[in-house]
């Protein structure tokens, strides 16, 4: 039996042919398999080791890699009582907060320049008793993964750390990449022309961030598999220094909505209050 | 030749047999391929016939619908010279403007309740000298089209209408799910538990947008690909009757950010200034 199967691991090369063909042509089909029976990750694991042995890659698959276990391997991990100290800690800029029956929620920049509930600081498949950070700083963790796995396998590998988000306007959460490397994060569209011709001008889909949602499907939160592997979108795998996930992020003063509504008001109040006060009455009859 | 061979399209039956055998299993991979040679599609047209004339269904597929071709379908299109006017009629709410060089860009809440920019009115993949809206109602759109393709196939098919939209905090654009029949969009793990047990309290993946990401991915911009195939997830097909993509849209008196920054600022300057007015100088020395 070979090591792979004892492990549990599905074989990518097992994907069926004509999928793989698909990459030929005008790349109109794609595959995404989740990566089964991997061992638990402990402080220290060798991810690229543990990747590479659990399944077979190929040149110009994506690796959508669930940021826990990296957060697990680089020993980001702290006891659940500092879970909120915790937040503070990773937290630049709070952005917005609510509060809840029992507690505050609070939507913050973190130091990985995500946006986010908690600063990402999560218990879901933590250690029992601890909180997981995200990594400290996610292109370089995915540029470390990408060039192990290339190294170990030979083969042009793309690598994106995902983690689960909730966002505005929209009910619900879904994955998006907080890390990247060997992969396009954008399919810049911009220049060129729709189907008839016409400019799409402002057209940059975020494949990074499609590419995570999708893995998630596979991935799941409960299932216990945190690796997927993405075959038949090599067009988007590239060279090791491409712009990272960390290129996705606006920046705060291009952002329209760089502060929750409240909290833009309050300052807003405050500000036009101090302004009254301080140029006085402007009543004629005061 | 069959007729489908003529118009170029890839038979969903030919994929390979183990992909399907995954639906049996725990679901860990499934696959997305784009109907190639569809027809144009003209005001009128029956998208359902036009759709399983394409291609080959099964049980559990879901297809993701490009919004375009149903705009078009259903007559969703106005002069260009009107754009500015469509833009307004389609307006709820304006949520925040920016002034760029040429014009103003507005976030709005549409008819549909989605926020985006333009309110959904697009002239990419529209006819020459016109702008696309959106369908009047997408998830009716969307549970006409499940019924008729589910009626023609025999086969429980799920829909899902996409569109392109920006997100705050995060450049570039995704495919979200706008319309959706015969699928579940979220995938409720509330009150489950993660893979050592612990609570999954608030986790709720929107598994519509993340299809509907996935899908743009094989439909992209520019390739006349208006339509995905997305077989190996027929765990989401259900009745069509679930909530629509609707249900994803957040209330806005629940959304902490309801409005843009500047605005929300704006609104509590004004609000300050003038309740200090009415109050007077509250300095010691005036």
């Amino acid at each position: 039996m070979p090591p792979d199967a004892a492990a549990g691991g599905r074989r990518a090369a097992d994907l069926p042919r004509s999928i793989e063909a698909r990459k030929i042509g005008v790349g109109v089909g794609y595959s995404i398999e989740g990566i089964e029976g991997m061992p638990e990750v402990e402080h220290g694991a060798d991810l690229a080791a543990l990747i590479v042995g659990s399944t077979a890659l190929e040149d110009g698959d994506i690796l959508v890699v669930t940021s826990k276990i990296v957060s697990k391997a680089e020993g980001r991990v702290v006891a659940a009582a500092d879970r909120e100290q915790a937040i503070t800690d990773e937290t630049v800029r709070v952005i917005a907060t609510r509060e809840y029956e029992g507690g505050v929620t609070r939507i913050v920049e973190n130091r990985q320049g995500i946006i986010g509930a908690a600063a990402g600081v999560d218990a879901s498949n933590a250690p029992d008793g601890t909180v997981l950070l995200l990594p400290v700083d996610p292109d370089a963790s995915a540029r470390a993964l990408a060039t192990g796995i290339r190294s170990l396998t030979g083969h042009a590998i793309g690598v994106i750390l995902s983690d689960t988000l909730g966002r505005p306007w929209r009910e619900g959460q879904t994955d998006i990449a907080i890390g990247a490397a060997g992969v396009h994060v954008f399919d810049d569209l911009r220049g060129g022309t729709d189907a008839s011709g016409k400019p799409l001008a402002v057209t940059m889909p975020c494949v990074a961030d499609e590419i995570a949602g999708a893995a998630e499907l596979v991935k799941g939160k409960s299932a216990g598999v945190p690796v997927a592997v993405v075959r038949g979108l090599g067009r988007y795998v590239g060279e090791l220094d491409l712009p990272g996930a960390r290129s996705i992020q606006r920046p705060a003063d291009r952002d329209l909505f760089r502060v929750g509504a409240d909290e833009a008001y309050d300052n807003g109040y405050r500000d036009g209050f101090e302004e009254s006060q301080s140029e006085g009455s402007l009543r004629r009859d005061s």
